[in-house]
């Protein structure tokens, strides 16, 4: 097979990085553009950008030249981690050029035509797509993955949804750094403090879970009515949102069943062996003390929900903690993942 | 006035010296007796303790010998922080020899006929004593304070179930590495990551905030019915419990209403102008990111809650984060506040 | 005794943040007037500042208008910490229009005709603003501090040159973040990191040590031949910057006469007792760990540099770690000084 | 080829899960035998160890029961990093059991019939074992290797030193704590903090660097004549050593001189292609802000010291940065290496 050739809009901010650094040796994308704010365009990418990962920086796109935002030269599939700033308009241009945009922006997520998608949640979202061309007369299109804190919170929901039904949900997380970019979090703000508020988050989380669990019809998504209440707050960990979650379910159950449902979670990206696909896409851990960053979030390379303290709750049903690796499951694994379905789906034909 | 001779049971742990550090100075009573476990004994108090905090050893305790957790010798008042693994026993020691024991340590919270007590909250509980006395037949006593985490919750609930009556709360902690002692949380265990579980954390404060806010009848507390369920974390912060709650009250009420309430809010403390008493107990913060620990954690030298982002919640009614001194407000600063109130209310004559 | 206004250019940052907090009830003077960019001038310094010191912003300066940054309605006194791109040029034009800039930049420090200024070291270095002004034909003048650095460094040279005359010294550092100001250091670039390089401050600590230790002849300041080597290094502190230091004298000296020297060590501040002026510039400590940033950075209310660790040095002669708080001693508290020295020895009429 | 049988003693700590997690799939050992002190013999290496490793504990090693550490069952063949207190005479009964003991431990790296071994700088010092059989009349042996902090220093001085003759050494560390062990460094004295002190250390940095540098003779080794000043740190890092050294050459040479002898320098491992050998022992960076510890620690699986900074020094003729990975190259890594290099030279037959 040959390879797909491939573009990252936004290459040298966190989540570009984690593009670029996902797509080296990629068996099915090769990474053969990159493209950045005016700031950057222009220079080799080893100049332009400011390497945070701990992984050295791929020695094949060190050389290669970053270019501007704009169509013409570009592959036609492209990653985007712009900016919400510029994002909007970006990818919308794009998109109206041709260019299937898979995005981890925040812009168009909640517009009616733009799939919201978690490949193993609602991998039938994806046929919005066809509405979406057919009412914006694009050639292209645009295909988004969550926020990184509704990705772990809605993943770990989403089979007990599946089993039991799912009434109420409270959320509070305790989210990394590279969350919020680079450079992002000064040091003077968060070194032994825990910061209250991330600006949007909450809001986010509230309404991009009930897209997500949400039931596709003919032309659009109908929320799920599931109510969620989220408290959102940093504190000093690099990569990993930790998030306390209570449940009520409609229905009964025990804490054996919620641990027998998440064992045994398989879904559309393990069936067509997806390459990024985690094999677990929930860990379960029995230890009292787990999950955790330091020992977790690593888990299927940073693309599984781990999920411990699993434990009934007096004011909901049940109590949970969940981990996820925010820049990989969160944002660049999340929209691979898409790519790699859409790809499988037949939608990049 | 004469001071009151007092003496400190653990007195080089974590709380012993916040103890020792807030004492300095104390207009009513003087420090003059100091016991720690069979390591610490017969040394002076600068050689037996790692002393932790930023400020410095006060000079006059450092050649102070520290003595024997026995009774005989030691002044009437004593305020205790001993491990919980002694505490149960050695208290009631004392206790039986005469000692009025001011306790931080779980071992007595939930008897009852020992009262758990914060001064704002439900003074009327200090009642018990004699209750206790007379059962007990002991000539001293034993009173406590609530666990660090239970401190802040109940304080930022004490004043709306007062003014509305609670029916739910869900609150989830990030907690303080100095809430462990020392040595405490190994830095291989915290560095860049979230702990979620801290041992007995969440029944101790589950139960104890239902003791704390339940009615004193003639012989014992009627526990509160308010449903309260805890999920708690450790974090990268020294001193500082950050909580992030949602409540839901029987009544109506505004963001207004809570706000006014808590801004109003003032106690037995205030009235009898007990020297360690904040000024304001509840601070309430505009700012749409505070409390912060940094910023916040010292507001009325550590005896204040700090609340801020009260907004609506989908699940209960209202959400909002609140921020205590887990050492002062939640441990030394609460048994000598209780200590206080003891005083002024004749429980030391 | 009236007090003198002052003004403070640069309001903003961290060390202006400083000066406002320390010159909150100062004896001599008195905070009339804020500058800062053009992005802050026209706001009130509540709106304009984003406060990161652990006390609270004093009140009165709350509601205060941030002007910009251009003479007229300024007080005769400024304290300066603006930013070495612009600090430069502001200062020469207040300067030249009749006022005092007591300056903490690094920009005209090394003017021949500026006095670079310890207090206890070189108080004598403030006759060169005659030269200054008569030059310069400037009704006002410019006064710098060292790089936050050079202070604890020179400060612990000082007592030990006057009495043994110094040969060589190498100087390794671990720096704190607030000298990077804010936002300053990204968290992403020094979590489990050190950061070995900032840009600039090796060459600062070489040439500002000797121009500290130089003589003063009837024009000029006669750089000291001491030969110094110094590698500086950032590490995760809040405030405080440890050095490790190497000396080799040109007399004879037992480790006991270097500590007594520098117990001994009282200088013009002390004598003139000047406000901010520490009882004991040089603090040491016996303890064979310290001094430690967290236990020892705030000795004499940020003032003193505190030495420990002091033993022989195979190398050189002698070896031991200093300790110095760099926003204080080192930048705000520092410039303070400089103005009280100004004020007492009549340089302020 | 088949595989030699290994075990581990120590296998607990931190430095012995490095030597399991090392070990696991290595071409030439075989992990079969665990031992640890008397608190874990008998429970299953998961029960026993906390492990600390962001890799998972290999599946292999879950269920191996720990033994004591006895000979008796072991394999000839053993690591060992056992805490010093017991270390001295452990490793003794083991030796004259007749294993061969590859110790990290302190206790004989100073006997002068004991190899203090780094495979690159002195592999020569390998035959000092046979003095040690014949004068102890053992059948095994005892090799050890550095302290974490000699082996970065002494790598990136033995280039130098056979190319140009070395004078006199400063070094500056600034340390993990991870070398401390574990429950090692409590969270309350690293964070924010710089400790200027680690027992012993700077002692062991400057006569094992003499001793490293040494020359062999027919029955020992003459220490080498550099003189070595050591100022050791701990800071909060988790793994990686960062040092400042300046150095004196008794030779002339430039900074390309340096560059160019560090780059190309290959020593015995690399030439007998020894599994755990880094291809470049030394790795030297461009850039003005490197090494760092987040972003080259890992460099060559953590075998590689990252040298950078290159540049005069006023009292020494050079300074660098240089950086180690302090429980791999330094530590478990270094025995590894010492391990193959006997097993290819003919020592393990």
């Amino acid at each position: 097979m040959k390879k797909i050739e491939v573009g990252v809009l936004g290459a040298t901010g966190m989540v570009g990085q984690r593009f670029v650094s996902l797509l080296r040796n990629h068996p099915w994308f090769d990474l053969a553009w990159l493209a950045a704010s005016d700031r950057s365009a222009g220079k080799s990418y080893g100049e332009a950008c400011s390497w945070r990962l701990r992984e050295p920086m791929p020695e094949s796109v060190r050389t290669m030249r970053v270019g501007e935002c704009k169509p013409g030269g570009a592959p036609q599939l492209l990653f985007a981690s712009l900016d919400s700033k510029v994002a909007g308009e970006v990818e919308k241009e794009f998109a109206r050029a041709g260019h299937v945009v898979v995005s981890n922006s925040s812009n168009h997520r909640m517009d009616e035509d733009v799939p919201l998608l978690i490949p193993e949640v609602n991998p039938d979202h994806l046929a919005l797509v066809r509405v979406q061309r057919q009412q914006r007369r694009w050639s292209g299109m645009i295909v988004t993955n969550p926020n990184c804190t509704a990705v772990g919170l809605v993943m770990s929901l989403a089979p007990l949804h599946a089993a039991f039904g799912i009434e109420k949900v409270m959320m509070t997380s305790m989210q990394a750094i590279s969350g919020a970019g680079y450079p992002g979090v000064p040091t003077l703000d968060i070194l032994g403090n825990v910061i209250p508020y991330i600006a949007g988050e909450e809001e986010k989380v509230e309404r991009e879970t009930q897209k997500l669990l949400g039931k596709l019809t003919d032309v659009q998504v109908q929320p799920s009515k599931i109510v969620v209440s989220a408290h959102c707050n940093r504190v000093l960990v690099e990569d990993g949102h930790t998030e306390s979650i209570s449940v009520s379910l409609n229905g009964k159950a025990s804490l054996q069943d919620l641990i027998g449902v998440w064992r045994k979670y398989r879904s559309r990206p393990q069936e067509l062996h997806l390459p990024s696909a985690p094999a677990h896409p929930i860990v379960v851990r029995d230890e009292n003390d787990r999950p955790q960053v330091r020992l977790d979030v690593e888990s299927e390379r940073g693309m599984a929900i781990v999920i411990g303290r699993i434990r009934h709750c007096a004011v909901l049903q049940f109590k949970y903690t969940a981990l996820s690796h925010n820049t990989i499951r969160g944002a660049a694994g999340a929209a691979l993942l898409n790519a790699e379905l859409m790809k499988a789906e037949g939608y990049l034909e």
